[in-house]
C-alpha cells in the first residue's frame, strides 16, 4: 500500500485497493458517482488533462478494460497512447522496464499498465519517475482496483453508502480472479456488514484472502438472504487443469439461475464482471433480468476511471 | 427498410439503402456534397459531434472502410474508439451482442459495424437501446450503404442530380458484392434510367436482385453508349471456388480497357470501390486515366460518411 | 535529395539527411531544441497543425517510432490515423502505391513511412500530390532521417552548437543499420570535427558510405579520447547470417563497459537510438550510467518529429 502514497499520504499510483483507507475510497467512489453523468457524453470536463498523455500499457491484452479507459482518457481531453505490448518491441528483447521508461522519456504522463505476472505493475511504479503515474489495469491473480471500484460504486447506488449493513456473496473462482481480491480488499475497507464467499474447494484460496469471509459450498445455503450477488466468471481452462469436472456440474452447483436467485433479498442486485459465460456460472436470463446490475457496471468503470485519472493526475 | 426508421419517418440507423425514399437519399447526398470542402481538412465541423463517443466496430477486418469512418468522427470533433472484434473478447465466448451492449454501456453513441454475416447489423440494431445508431459498413453480401451512397455522389457530380437520364454500367461479380447490392438500391431510388448488369452467369445472382436491370454476359455490348461503368473487384478466390475459370479468361471478357472503354459514350465515368486488381478487372491505364473516378470516390467517402454520422448522430 | 526540395529549395518532404545543406539542418535543431519544453505536455502547440490530418504508414511494425510520432502529432492539434500496412488490405494485393494514393484521396495531409526496401519512401514521394508531406521514418537500411536529427539534437545539447571541435565514434554493425547512415549523412554535413566509425569488418559497408571517416575495429583504441560513442544495436541474426561468431565474442570485442568507457574524453557520452541489448552491445551499467543520454534522445525524439511535422505541414 505505501507504494501508492507519497509521504503526505496522497495517492501517487494506484496499484492495490488493499489496505487503502476507508476515507480514500469514499472520497473516491462520490467523486466517480459525480462524474457519472459526465461519463457518457459531453465536453464540460475536456478540459481537465488537457495537454497530457496518458498510455494504455497493456502486457496482457484486454480490449473491454482498455476501450473503458480508453474512453475516459479521450474524454478528460488526454492525448491517449495505445501500446500493445504483446505485439510490440518487447519482442526484441526490450524488458518491461526499458519500455515505460521509454514512454515515460517521450512525455507520457500517466500509464494504465496490465500484466500477466503478480506485482509486475507495483514493481514498474516502482522504477518511475516522480510524477509519473501508474494505473493497475490488472496484475496476475493479484489486484484490479478499478473493478473493485465500480463494484463498490454500483453496490452504493444500489444499497446506499452504508455497507456496514449489506451482505454480499461472491461466487466462483476466486483463487485466481484479481476481481475477487480486489473486491474484498474494498469490502473490508469499507467494514461491510458480512461477506461470504462461495465456490468448490479446489477454486478458493487457502492463504488468508478469506480472512473475515464467511466461507461454504453450498450455493444454495450461502444465498439465503443477500443484497448482493457478484459471480465470477469461469475460465474454461480450469477444466483441463482439473480443477472442475464438466461445465455441466459446475452449472449445477455454481450456476446462478432464477429460481435460486429468489433465495437472496427480494432486491438483491446480481453482478459479474464480464465478459459472461452465459449458461455456465450465469443464466441469461439472471443476467438480463431486472436485478442484474452488470451493465451498471460497466457504466460505471467509466465514472470510476475519469475519477481516478483526475485525481492522480489533474 | 422500417427498422431504420423512427414512428415519424426519419432515418435512427443507417442499415440499407433499400427502400429509402428518394428524398430522404438525395437531401444526404446535397449536404455531402456540402461537406465536401470540410472533409479534406478544416476545423470548422469539430463541434458537430464533440463530447460523443463513435466506435468502429468491425467483425471483418477492412482497413479502407475503417480509416474513412475514422477520419470522418474525427473532423466531426468526436471520440474514436477502435474495436477490432476479430481480436478482441469476442475470442473469449462473448457474444457479438453482449460486444455491443457492453460499449453501449460504456457510453458510445454511435456504432460503425462490419460483419461477415448478412442482416447482422440491422440484427444488433433492433437490440440497441433507444438514441444508440447504429451504420452498417458492410454485412456479408447484402448492404454497403456509405459505398453506395458515395459512388452516388460521384455520378451526380460528374453528370448531374438527374439520375433519369443516366445509363449505368455494373461489371463483374454482383453475386457476392455488397457494393453492387447497395448500387442498386440507391440507382433505383434516384430512378435511374438504365442500369445494366454484366459479368459471367456463375457470378450473377439468381434472385430478384436485378429485377428491373438489363442483363447480359457480352462486356461489348453492354458498353454501348453508357455514362458510367461501376467496376467489382473480383476475389481471387472465385478461381478456387471454381465460379471463374482463370484471372486471364476473366480479364479477356470482362475486364476494363482502354480500347473497350470507347463503347461507352465520349465523356463515361468509371468507377471501382477498390481496392483495385490491375490487370484482372481493370487495366492500371484505365483505372489512372482521365475517365477514372476512382480516387474521387474515396473522396467522397469521407464526405458521405461526414453526413451520415451528422445526420444520425447531430 | 532534391526530391525533398521545392524549386525555392525549400523541404517538401523529409526523405534523408544526405546532402541537406547545413543552414536547413541547423534551423531544424534549433527549433526542435525550443519545442523541447511543450514537446512532453502542454496544449500550447495544439493549434499549429488543427484540422490537417496525419497517417502513420508503416509497411514494417515499429512500435517505439510511431509511440513518438504519435505524440507529436497529437501535441501539434492534428488528427491521427494508424495505418499498419503489414496487415491492411495491402494483403489484399493492394500496391504501396495504391494504398498512399487512397489515403491522400481521404484528405490525409502527412505520411509518416516506414518501409523494409530502400527508397520506397522516396519512390512514394514522387507519386504523391503537390501538398501531401511525407516523413521518412525508415527505409531499408538507407535514412532514418528524424533518428539522425535526434542524435544531432542531442550532441547539440551535451557539446555545443559547434560540431567541428567535436569527435564522435560509431559502433556496431553500421552495414545494416539506416541510423547510422543518416547519423553519418548529418555529421558530416555539420562538419563535424572527427567522426569514427568501428565494428567488425564484416558489418562494416565496403561503399563509399565511411568516405571521410577515421575505421578500424580495435574498440579500446577508437575510443580514445571521443566527446560521444554513438553504439548501434546488434541484431541477433547477424549470428545465423555467420557475420558474428557469437554474442560473447561480439561483447568482448564491441561491448561498452565502463572499463572501456573511462577511455573515452572524461565527459563523453554515450548514445543508443534503443531497444538496448543490455549484455551484448553495451552493459547495463553504461545504458544507466551518468554519461548516458539514452532517455534524453528518446524525449528528443518528440521535440525533432514536432519541428519537423511544423516545418513541413504547418
Amino acid at each position: 500500500m505505501s507504494e501508492q502514497l507519497d509521504d503526505a499520504g496522497r495517492l501517487k499510483h494506484l496499484l492495490t485497493l488493499e489496505g487503502m483507507p476507508r476515507g480514500v475510497l469514499e472520497a473516491m467512489l462520490q467523486r466517480a458517482d459525480a462524474l457519472a453523468e459526465y461519463a457518457h457524453g459531453g465536453s464540460e470536463m475536456r478540459d481537465a488533462l488537457a495537454g497530457k498523455a496518458v498510455c494504455t500499457l497493456f502486457f496482457e491484452a484486454s480490449t473491454r478494460t482498455r476501450c473503458s479507459f480508453s474512453l475516459a482518457i479521450q474524454r478528460l481531453g488526454a492525448d491517449l497512447l495505445n501500446f500493445d505490448a504483446s505485439f510490440a518491441s518487447t519482442t526484441k528483447g526490450e524488458s518491461d522496464l526499458d519500455t515505460l521508461k521509454t514512454l515515460e522519456a517521450m512525455g507520457v504522463h500517466g500509464f494504465i499498465v496490465r500484466h500477466k505476472m503478480d506485482g509486475a505493475v507495483a514493481a514498474l511504479a516502482r522504477s518511475a519517475l516522480p510524477g509519473t503515474v501508474l494505473i493497475n489495469a490488472g496484475d496476475g491473480r493479484s489486484n484490479h482496483p478499478t473493478q473493485g471500484l465500480l463494484d463498490m460504486l454500483t453496490l452504493r447506488q444500489a444499497k446506499g453508502p452504508d455497507f456496514s449493513a449489506m451482505k454480499v456473496l461472491i461466487v466462483g473462482d476466486v483463487n485466481h480472479s484479481r476481481v475477487a481480491r480486489s473486491d474484498l480488499h474494498a469490502l473490508h475497507a469499507l467494514r461491510t456488514g458480512e461477506v461470504r464467499v462461495c465456490g468448490p474447494a479446489s477454486l478458493l484460496p487457502d492463504d488468508d484472502t478469506l480472512h473475515g469471509c464467511v466461507v461454504g459450498d453450498d450455493f444454495d445455503a450461502m444465498l439465503d438472504g443477500v443484497d448482493a450477488v457478484m459471480m465470477l466468471r469461469l475460465q474454461r481452462e480450469r477444466m483441463s487443469e482439473g480443477l472442475v469436472t464438466s461445465l455441466d456440474d459446475y452449472h449445477r452447483d455454481f450456476g446462478l439461475t432464477m429460481a435460486r436467485l429468489r433465495r437472496a433479498a427480494p432486491d438483491a442486485i446480481v453482478m459479474h464482471p464480464g465478459p459472461m459465460n452465459r449458461g455456465i456460472e450465469i443464466t441469461g436470463e439472471v443476467a438480463d433480468g431486472p436485478q442484474s446490475r452488470v451493465l451498471q457496471q460497466v457504466a460505471n468503470g467509466v465514472a470510476v476511471r475519469m475519477a481516478v485519472l483526475e485525481a492522480l493526475l489533474a
